[in-house]
């Protein structure tokens, strides 16, 4: 199958954005190289490694270019992830999602096949439902202990008694690894400026140290001491002794991120292509076929200075058109029109043109599609097809 | 492949809730045909037949309950959906999307399979680039007009100049044929109250009728006349002549329509598993294994009278847990919450325990899935895997 699937992938024929069907998933790899290098600048400064998150790629290939030359662990949000890369080579990943004990049997398949598949959870019952599954079976984990640094969604507090009770109920456990501890400053989404920003990078960073110094005086080491999130790794303090960040969404970027000031909506290398299906001048209003679907009901945007909608439009060749965003969508349609109420040239999109839409959450937007298509350096032409990774496995 | 697919869905293993892995789609198929017969009943006494929207469920074992003793066509909202339902016997179809230029290629690839496929559109101009294309390629094309029966999306305005322009050239074209005009009420959604969507749906109605006089009027005939919305449809005064209705959301229903009062929160079919993997008390918050990639963004019944969050909560058993809903959800997480602010019971929620979640938005929700897993009458097994079509087809 593999074999057939790199045939297939091998004799994709360049074709013109003319001649593509939409909606589709166009990826622009000079800004993903461009953001890569950004991210890589800002980890290197704060003086550790990155453990790229692949929830919002999910390909191997935009994977290949998150990891050149870093350590080559990654980071994933669900199991199927963790096998398609595992699949792919990737040996040194981490679940971030706190685990369910179900999970365990598909945890142990993959640590069987080689990958140094490691998981968290967030309290001491499901630490001794871990351990005892774990000495049940026979089977070595690797786990860590996720601390919340904000509040924000899950973890031990940082410092806490039953954090040291988890560590514990792993650290002694023969089949059990306590690896370290692990946060998401998921709060930075909702930071305002800079200095918030730094602030929160040292909140996160704090939260993990105060932890891992507490389970040292319990003579319980923590190989791992990992924080992250795309805001905070863009505005990171010096991190030592944390050993990695995580962060995901940054080779794409997307305008919830522009709105963070962490990018230019022009930086933004994932769109939508989409057709004019439809005008409607008394509503001063252009009907495209990308909707709900294609471009995901997120509307993150709406609570920050500058709402866009459900998407940013922009031309075919990537530039901005400033007063054009998607204002509602419907399953496949989406309505256009313009931000500050100003009439739309509809002689400039005639029915059966095309136009790109900036996503709002990349993460959302993405997940629609199977593939993305690559456009070609001059931004005219795709030149490959890049195959994702979607769902939970069935059941 | 259709022989293999067959035998690995013969040999689907009736499995225990407790062991899947979750998050997964969940179908209760006694009230998908609860709800068939509600809808079949409605449209029976409004005296025109369904032609069954698919977008929502995109699975042939669920269409074949929304066409059992009907008339066989089906509505479809992708071209993807036209070839999937197509190949499995359908040869009726309306893609009620209007039609992008680039797209007809397709269409005629269908039609040449033997697959009736109508298209529609809303302007002279889009008339001229299909009838251009039409004859070019010698393809006889099948079209209906799209009417605006409510501002709500498309359509051309009932009994316009533009309307009758766009029918004539379609009309006086040896390979085009005009097959009538549809609508489709999406401003329903917004409607308050039974009075209301009763006179929506006779607005839906009349915009046709009316349109369907001016053509008569100018000798072009309607072979179809064509309204729906899942909304109207349950509302539906007596339509004749109107030759169909289009509905798609009812054998799922959700929690949206729940708020419309056309179900209850119990009638809903459609349920996404999740596992409990963590508690907050702090925050008076359950963490799920469901969140916005297996419940979607929408948050349509946050405008709605009871604002639902992102989805209800009901044990395994489908009892509404009245007090419990998803507050927020990040990409795999979903925040539980009590919609009252009434502490949590954690001790009946324990980490590893497993809960349902009722949908917002079917048609959103669904389409996070590969295939539905079918519950048994008992409720406490899975039967059977449903697979179902996704995407657009790629570029």
């Amino acid at each position: 199958m593999a074999a057939s699937s790199a045939s297939v992938l091998s004799r994709f024929e360049p074709r013109r954005l003319a001649d593509l069907v939409t909606p589709c998933a166009l990826i622009d790899v000079s800004l993903v190289e461009k953001n890569v290098r950004k991210m890589n600048a800002s980890a290197a400064k704060a003086g550790a490694p990155l453990r790229p998150h692949v929830k919002t790629v999910k390909s191997i290939e935009l994977a290949k270019l998150m990891t050149a030359s870093h350590p080559g662990g990654i980071t994933v949000s669900t199991l199927a992830e963790a096998r398609y890369f595992g699949t792919a080579g990737y040996t040194d990943i981490l679940y971030a999602v706190g685990i369910a004990p179900a999970k365990l049997p598909e945890v142990a398949d993959l640590r069987r096949q080689g990958i140094d598949l490691k998981i968290i959870l967030d309290s001491p019952e499901a630490a001794t439902a871990v351990r005892d599954w774990s000495m049940a079976q026979r089977v070595p984990l690797s786990v860590l202990a996720e601390i919340d640094a904000d509040g924000h969604r899950g973890g031990f507090d940082p410092g806490s008694a039953e954090l040291l009770e988890a560590a514990r109920i792993l650290h002694g456990c023969e089949f059990t690894h306590f690896a370290g501890v692990m946060t998401h400053a998921g709060g930075s989404y909702d930071c305002r400026g800079k200095a918030a920003l730094q602030a929160m990078a040292v909140q996160e960073r704090d939260a993990v140290l105060v932890s891992a110094e507490q389970l040292a005086q319990a003579n319980i080491s923590c190989d791992m001491i990992s924080v992250g999130s795309t805001p905070t790794a863009l505005n990171a303090p010096s991190l030592a002794p944390a050993t990695e960040i995580r962060a995901g969404v940054y080779p794409f970027m997307d305008l919830y991120q522009a709105g963070l000031g962490l990018c230019e909506p022009e930086d933004i290398a994932l769109s939508v292509l989409a057709t004019v299906i439809g005008h409607k001048p008394r509503f001063n209003r252009l009907l495209v076929d990308a909707g709900a679907l294609a471009l995901s009901k997120d509307r993150g945007t709406g609570a920050q200075e500058i709402d866009r909608g459900f998407g940013l439009v922009c031309g075919l060749d990537g530039t901005v058109c400033g007063r054009l965003l998607v204002e509602t969508v419907n399953q496949e349609h989406g309505l256009v029109t313009s931000a500050d109420g100003s009439t739309l040239d509809f002689a400039a999109w005639p029915i059966g043109s095309q136009l790109r839409i900036l996503p709002n959450h990349a993460c959302m937007t993405a997940a629609a599609y199977d593939a993305y298509l690559v456009l070609g350096r001059q931004g005219d032409t795709v030149e490959a097809r890049w195959p994702r990774c979607g769902g939970w496995g069935v059941g």
